[in-house]
């Protein structure tokens, strides 16, 4: 059943010994909405827990200082930011059947909880959390501010991304008026690199080719450069073509253990990303997309290019 | 005279032949301002001319798009974001002792002109240009809301910056429903680098040294490699070094044509970059500051990394 912000406000409020579930490969809006719904529940006298179904990733300590765990029994379980089932990792088969409110923005999500404050239109859950807090007669402290600022900006790559809303500006403004200390966050969240990442960065800098009057750019990240860093690290390392100015087409390819290359195209408005991987299998959107090629770097190298080329 | 942005929008209504003056090496603030102004003068039937005393950076050509220039003889003059009359360039003698308004947002505003709306609370000059455009009478057009989305973003980082106030977040909700195309204004912005930006860059990374168990980093930009890049391509390079992870202490040497050094010191809160740089006679701000050295490079990294020592 579909609910409103309004009766997922009046469910908490009457609630007590409440489980908050986030999804797995934590970022900051689900950490962001669960620990600001613990502090929100906690202020309000209640018993709360949250759990994760992968460690907490150090970048967001600032979210879970002054967290504490209590034994109780769970009597009403929340999932936040949890699209689908499977998200909820080693917990799944514990909870799937068990879940009572599932507060969400992505409109993928399979209204598998028993209610569902599901808001497509707002770019972050913590949008919906900033909502819903005060609703349920809680303040917004200083730090759950931090906690709600924490997972719009994330979501919305600092109010850079498409999702970004009139909405998304006004919750930020309230946020920052009720104490949301945006400046170091942002400086984690965006300014603040590992030596790992800025290795792999060099590296595929050093290596990276362009074609077509240098409208396109390659990159191409073996399995002995992706060794040198942890997953997190690559992450967005496949926006960096596109981001050298006159490039129309940015693709990064990465070796595969198993002899695979994975492929990820961004473009401009002038080119189609998803165009351009459905030769190849694969799919995604207009400017964004992917596809995986049994071949060699070279190979893969090669037929990407090529296939560009013809786009342009 | 201050006068308030209610008495600005009743001068600019009230007057015709209007030229706009717009600062020295302009950014998105005073050309956000300057175009967004122009157009709603044109739009309410008035003739207006901007006047910039340096080249428009091709990376603007957006707010400039549907400009057209009118010979008219200037019967009133505004400038737009401009601190001190220095920063009018080459057009400094001709209209220092003649400008009518000025709109800024700079606190250290010299009140050059007639009557002066200076709003020192506001993050860009285009924040108070999108209270003033409204009372003028004219509609914020989705160009003027482009215009003014621009400045915003560049004054603040994309809303990064702690001048970022909850009526920033304001403003940009309002120039969103307006029509604001705040994604590729961003992408231009933020995520475009050119080709030599991409060189420094990765040269400037390959050499980065570290100190102190890590917490101090250090690049060292010599004559050569600055000769690689214009000098927008060296903009922000000094921020590089502090957002490696860990680093408290972040220094970046240019080696001059003159044979001295200049340093540019970035830090994490927990050492002061003004105390540091004023041990070499520079200063700043506690997170950014700045000192020149009379030294080749490899004596000024010595220099700086003992004197950061200290203070760590």
């Amino acid at each position: 059943m579909r609910i409103s912000a309004e009766q997922a406000a009046g469910e908490l409020s009457g609630k007590n010994n409440i489980l908050i579930l986030s999804h797995a490969s934590p970022d900051g809006d689900t950490l962001g909405c669960a620990f600001s719904l613990w502090n929100a529940l906690h202020a309000l006298g209640k018993r709360a827990r949250v759990l994760c179904p992968d460690p907490l990733p150090r970048q967001f300590s600032f979210l879970y200082e002054g967290y504490t765990e209590e034994a109780f029994r769970e009597e009403y379980i929340v999932a936040v930011d949890v699209a689908a089932l499977q998200l909820l990792g080693q917990y799944r088969e514990t909870y799937a059947e068990r879940i009572d409110l599932c507060i969400d923005h992505h409109p993928s999500n399979g209204l598998y909880a028993v209610k569902t404050c599901l808001v497509p239109e707002a770019a972050a859950c913590c949008e919906i959390l900033a909502g819903i807090i005060p609703l349920m007669g809680a303040q917004i402290t200083p730090l759950i501010a931090s906690c709600l600022y924490t997972g719009v900006s994330t979501d919305t790559g600092c109010f850079k991304f498409s999702n970004t809303t009139a909405n998304t500006h006004r919750t930020a403004a309230r946020l920052i008026e009720c104490g949301a200390d945006f400046r170091p966050i942002n400086e984690r969240l965006f300014d603040t690199k590992s030596r790992a990442r800025v290795q792999i960065e060099r590296e595929a800098l050093s290596s990276m080719r362009f074609y077509a009057e240098d409208r396109i750019a390659l990159i191409a990240i073996s399995q002995a450069m992706a060794a040198m860093a942890e997953e997190s690290d690559l992450d967005g390392i496949s926006s960096l073509p596109r981001m050298i100015e006159g490039v129309e087409i940015g693709i990064t390819l990465r070796e595969k253990p198993d002899g695979t290359v994975k492929a990820s195209v961004r473009t401009t408005s002038t080119a189609d990303a998803s165009n351009l991987c459905a030769r190849f299998g694969g799919g995604g959107h207009a400017r964004a997309a992917g596809c995986t090629l049994n071949a060699d770097l070279e190979t893969a190298a090669k037929m990407l290019v090529g296939a560009a080329e013809e786009l342009l």
